[in-house]
């Protein structure tokens, strides 16, 4: 069986977690989000709570010194005192990313995967989105909020990930030249939208 | 078995129109793409070769139009002398897209059928796309065109699609948002490409 890393980037509250948790036990390989960054915390020493505080979508300090011009692309030069953590970490979660595409087959949400691993050629690259509506209707009952609340919860997310993706790559988040599938969640619903990636992964797989 | 229309949207030197032509034979379904725009002029009473020098990808009067700023969004005031035949044709296309939609399941390749049809919920929008070295090499051999000239045809044809799609719509040609479902046909190939939508459309037809 050939190896088939996948790695999916996706629209909050699109259902991009949940597909690719289902993805992974249909295909039976591992499936890394969370214990990615507490993986990368311990390898790089860093406090398991401190990291939780300013990964990929709680980057506020990241989002701050996009704002005010103090980073430069490619996150090498950073003058704010937090700046180096994010890049410490981005650099720790890149080198856990790498292991686990070399230990085998595997589902990686978010952190720049794709990007991480754009020079291997067994990877497989999603991307899940969703109408704005379903996405609110989707937040509001997951995490019980109000429509305007869950609207800003999107807004403010979604323009997070794309920070953090379009500041650590030289690619724009949601660009569907930077994945090889790009899918609305919406129009097959979620379990047949794993069906579908699975099926893809499938043919490459050899399965 | 349930209604679905497929518009494919696709970027030059993808295989887009083989993987159309391919997936109406696998389900059963008609294909529309030239014969679209004859039977439109049939409609609108122009004749076939004045319309096929103005279709969709040779539009260059469209550009020119575009460039001088001589058109208004949405195409309703265009004082160009040719201009009234690209709307003209546009209208005269949208109204046989809308057609066959009633008719019953098929595949439009192309013309802004997405948008056409954008109100209805039986439709599944697909966009094909490919690695840039992948399309010249697709070009050059379905062509017979040298590498510079394959490279300058995919910058001229794209340009045009996009212009006509965004001059045509409120919508962006190649914004992930707009499709249901984008593919990098490289990935998988043409065959297995076909395969993939598929499978996706006959879980919507019920089959």
């Amino acid at each position: 069986m050939n190896r088939v890393i996948i790695t999916i980037g996706r629209q909050f509250g699109s259902g991009g977690h949940e597909i690719g948790e289902k993805l992974s036990k249909v295909l039976e390989i591992p499936f890394y989000d969370k214990e990615l960054i507490e993986t990368a915390a311990k390898e790089s020493g860093m406090h398991t709570e401190v990291v939780r505080n300013i990964d990929e979508t709680a980057s506020n300090s990241l989002l701050y010194s996009l704002s005010t011009g103090a980073f430069i692309m490619g996150g090498r030069y950073s003058p704010l005192s937090d700046a180096p953590i994010n890049d410490k970490l981005f650099f720790a979660q890149s080198d856990m990313i790498r292991r686990f595409a070399t230990e085998g087959s595997c589902i990686i949400v978010g952190r720049c995967a794709d990007y991480v691993l754009r020079e291997r050629k067994d990877v497989f690259h999603v991307f899940i989105h969703a109408p704005k509506e379903d996405r609110i209707k989707r937040i509001m009952k997951l995490h019980n909020l109000s429509e305007s609340k869950a609207k800003d919860r999107i807004k403010s997310v979604d323009k997070k990930r794309a920070v953090y993706y379009n500041y650590y790559s030289d690619h724009k988040w949601g660009d569907l030249q930077c994945y090889d599938l790009s899918i609305n969640s919406s129009y097959l619903g979620v379990d047949q939208t794993v069906d579908v990636l699975a099926a893809a992964a499938k043919v490459k797989m050899g399965k």
